[in-house]
């Protein structure tokens, strides 16, 4: 046996532990990892300083090493983290239907743990506890797989979680680790369908593509977010341009950032010009097709592929459209179908938008910006799922559950 | 493009139509194809026929030619199951959550079609129809691959549908049929990610299995049954008695049919022999353990496989355990986590099977057979779900939905 199949064999025994361990076992966990990670924050932070050594060295960028950085404030912030999940309400048992049939069975629909999941990441370590954590409430055993630039913080930070674990008399394979650089791990991670449940992959294009095609255990992706805009004929031009300049500007880096601005024709000239110059002031690069460029002057041409990019960056392509057929048109077909929002002062055309754009969270007169757990008040989250089965936009504590029918009975049989 | 990607298209492009297609135009289309099945029943049966002749030829087992076999009865059945559908309520539109945030926006959880379905399935060209017809109705367009021995029958019964779109104005796309008996072109199918959304396959264990390793598309898997009925030690053995006899012969070749029985040591001598005769006048074979092999002797040694296997016949498998631990731990073990039933007069030992057994549907003092959407009160059925992501247990209108989130603001975006 491999060390990945046998750390998955460990991952889905305690599973079936943690199937049926009490909400205030867990909580006491949760508790004694932030205890835990307090404790250790100057081991920790020692660590990190050897990964990030590393890192320099092999000529990382300075945006992944900053990444990789952990301070005493950002270790603070995943105790926080921690915290904030141990005051969720757990999950597990909620009744979401119940119903008695007419011949006396009554059945419930009941929330369980899912089991046993693979998380597949990059660079952040934040992640190993955040994600680690999430899926214990949910009472799930959790197979990590970080980045290798973070190899030694990360063992250092399951280290600390299977001190924890210990401590409240849990077994240690709740949380496992694939603590080699080795690519090939990744792979045989993908074919343990016999132990675990899902993987959820966070991380590049690249990376989720290669899960999505390879795995035999069923994948929820989170992936990218090429974001639009849409500006309609009777949009509020203030309240549109302080929409687009949010989704872009706040936080360029993130899945929910504004990669695209439609603008309807007949309010191009009046808006286009004055919303160029306040994202030029921001520094946003600007790529726009010819109808905007006819307009303003500081932009460069986009080519077919922008239409298509998640850029993560002061970047946005701008298109003039013919209106709300053309937007909903173009959304569909070169969106990634994550987050959309269109500014209109027309109810009806708000409406047909929300209908007809088929992604996980479509917006009308607000910034795409808030799609996330904590906006939507569904409490800290693993990601943002772009696919459509199981989990579709933020993924908190409930979306790392399945259901189970419960049925009650007096000797019923089949006629 | 080959024929396969070139239907997938059709299906993916039809399904953006299907997407923002309103309720009473999709119970139009319904009662079309009811009309039309009426309307060709004649037709239908004499292609059928040729499928048969080919079949008998070809030295298919009766079981399976009867599986083949439509007579007038069984295409009124499926008009029927359309009627049932049609009477249905659409599930698209339903808001499942609905909330203010502090900020003013409203976020809504909205039901929506999952998008472009692919089903694979067997023999029984009734599942051309229904599951068709629920896919339609929840908004989805769909690709389907049948048996190969149907191939006539399942193409006249497309033709049907096809028609049917066409009388109501939609397009041809929302339903195609791979009308090959070539078996590339299932491997052809399954890597269709980008134009469908999700696959459905019906059929046996090694099928799916190889399409669970295969495919590229997500999978929503309906596996196999191997249920127990386990008999505790306070069982009203009356009730025991008809409760295993129903559960394994009212319908021995379903999924939800028990195979394996289960007796607590304390009642083994009261029990065993009293359900092995009656069993054995039904003319089931037994396949015990050792000690009920010394309780019974008409029964013969089951071998260790016997405990992991799906028989879909009159076979049962027999063992005495200690108690509810043991009947747990070997549920959870050897089943495939579909629906396994306690029969106690012990509450405690009721709850706890309840709760630790995790299989879709879990049951005390009642048969497994009522593991079914019409016995759940979820209405038609695509299936039984025994994966545990996105559907689980009976998968009717709701589970071939996923959802969006609408979100309505006013202006307001994230500080």
């Amino acid at each position: 046996m491999t060390d990945v199949e046998s750390k998955a064999v460990n991952v889905k025994k305690a599973s079936e532990v943690l199937y049926n361990t009490p909400t205030a076992k867990k909580n006491a966990l949760l508790r004694a990892i932030a205890a835990q990670l307090k404790r250790e924050t100057d081991r920790i932070l020692k660590v990190n300083l050897l990964d990030l050594a590393a890192a320099r060295k092999s000529g990382l960028s300075d945006v992944l090493v900053d990444r990789l950085t952990l301070t005493e404030k950002r270790i603070a912030q995943m105790t926080t983290g921690v915290e904030d999940v141990f005051k969720l309400p757990d999950p597990v048992g909620e009744i979401l239907e119940r119903k008695k049939r007419p011949n006396g069975l009554l059945i419930e629909k009941v929330r369980v743990p899912i089991g046993a999941v693979g998380i597949i990441y990059e660079s952040r370590p934040n992640v190993t506890i955040d994600a680690a954590v999430l899926c214990l409430k949910a009472g799930n055993a959790v197979l990590l797989r970080g980045g290798s630039e973070a190899i030694r913080t990360n063992s250092k930070l399951v280290e600390i979680i299977k001190k924890a674990l210990k401590n409240v008399g849990l077994t240690s394979g709740c949380v496992e680790f694939l603590d080699t650089p080795d690519r090939k791990a990744v792979a045989e991670m993908l074919a343990q369908d016999r132990y675990l449940d899902v993987i959820i992959p966070r991380g590049s294009h690249k990376l989720i593509e290669y899960i999505r095609k390879t795995s035999s255990v069923p994948v929820i992706a989170h992936g990218e977010g090429n974001c639009h805009v849409y500006v309609d004929s009777t949009a509020d031009l203030h309240a549109a341009a302080d929409i687009v300049y949010n989704a872009k500007v706040q936080r360029p880096s993130v899945c929910n950032a504004a990669e695209k601005l439609l603008v309807h024709e007949k309010i191009a000239k009046a808006f286009l010009p004055k919303i160029s110059d306040r994202l030029k002031l921001a520094s946003v690069e600007l790529r726009a097709d010819k109808k905007t460029l006819s307009i303003i002057k500081n932009a460069r041409q986009a080519t077919e592929e922008d239409w298509y990019r998640e850029y993560l960056d002061l970047i946005i392509g701008i298109k003039v459209v013919k209106g709300i057929d053309e937007a909903i048109e173009h959304i569909n077909h070169y969106g990634s179908h994550h987050s959309d929002s269109i500014v209109t002062g027309t109810k009806k055309n708000g409406e047909r938008f929300l209908r007809e754009v088929d992604s996980a969270a479509v917006y009308v007169n607000a910034s795409t910006r808030f799609t996330d757990g904590f906006e939507f008040g569904l409490g800290a989250e693993i990601g943002i799922s772009t696919q459509k089965l199981h989990a579709r936009g933020p993924m908190g504590l409930a979306e790392l559950t399945t259901i189970k029918y419960v049925v009650h009975g007096s000797g019923q049989i089949r006629k």
